[in-house]
């Protein structure tokens, strides 16, 4: 018999597939339901609040994942900036291109789809992201006089690198984050 | 007796708001047609690819609009790469502010949803990507090398000017714009 916290996180797997591929609202809950092979009893017994519920379930799982992944990255290169910053945006670029370009970031996805219309989901959003910004944060203080500087420089690297998902997925090609490597490790030509 | 055109123009116009506020998928016929105040047959007439055609006609009009603002901030601060990066930055961060945060880049939230599906959008996205990119490289030329490295820096540029709105939109606050100038203006800090 099948345990019940397997049917949760198969649906938060489908769903984080599909939102990821597709987005928020091309994917109907009949879908979500068919890739996890969950039946639809279960699916609102887990997930009671329904397709919205399940991707703030879908975003906080994805969300503390990507953190701890980037926190790793930053011990990994404890002390070497360029290392770390080549490590993150190369893993971002993995991630695409093992898809064939198809894979966006969950929270992009639904940032750009539900934040404007949604403030509770935009607060989880921003709580995320924030998240984000500290574990890179955390990667580059060497180099900042301060962590008020290096959030504000982790902040403009993850923009480059969400931005950059944007680009590959239309070029289906990586060169975008090899531009956001340069930028972040070169910075301005004299 | 409303002209052929004006119906046509509406409802891009009315698609694209909707397109930058809550996304494609999100979207349905019914409310371009609400409001853009068209009859469905008038739509049918000009688009009778539907939604998908309008979508394509969105973005056409919505990438030679932005290409030619890029290229009028090049020129008004023509040798300034300074002054050229901190208007583009401003401009984009503005469009949103006035909007409440809710405004999203058209072609990026057409890219997140259907660029992993529709090859063919896919490809007219990434013309319109580039178009962008040669525009901003325009704007920079002066601080590079070759032409090259110039379009090289141009995207990681519009890579971060993309995410700073995913960020800016979960966040409402424009600090993710003010940290890509930053970035880009500043680089690395030994």
């Amino acid at each position: 018999m099948e345990k019940r916290g397997d049917s949760r996180q198969k649906a938060i797997e489908a769903a984080e597939r599909l939102f990821r591929t597709q987005g928020y609202a091309a994917t109907g809950l009949t879908e979500i339901l068919e890739v996890s092979g969950a039946p639809k009893g279960s699916f609102y017994f887990h997930f009671p609040g329904g397709k919205r519920e399940l991707a703030r379930a879908v975003l906080d799982a994805y969300g503390a994942r990507i953190e701890a992944g980037i926190r790793a990255l930053a011990a990994r290169h404890d002390g070497d900036l360029a290392g770390f910053v080549r490590a993150l945006c190369k893993a971002a670029a993995k991630d695409m291109e093992a898809t064939d370009w198809t894979f966006g970031c969950a929270a992009q996805n639904l940032a750009n789809e539900l934040a404007p219309g949604d403030g509770e989901f935009a607060a989880a959003l921003a709580e995320i992201f924030a998240g984000w910004i500290a574990a890179i944060a955390e990667g580059i203080k060497a180099r900042h006089p301060s962590r008020a500087a290096a959030e504000r420089r982790a902040t403009a690297i993850l923009a480059a690198l969400e931005g950059a998902r944007t680009l590959a997925r239309s070029a289906r090609s990586g060169a975008a984050f090899d531009a956001v490597i340069d930028l972040v490790l070169t910075g301005q030509r004299a």
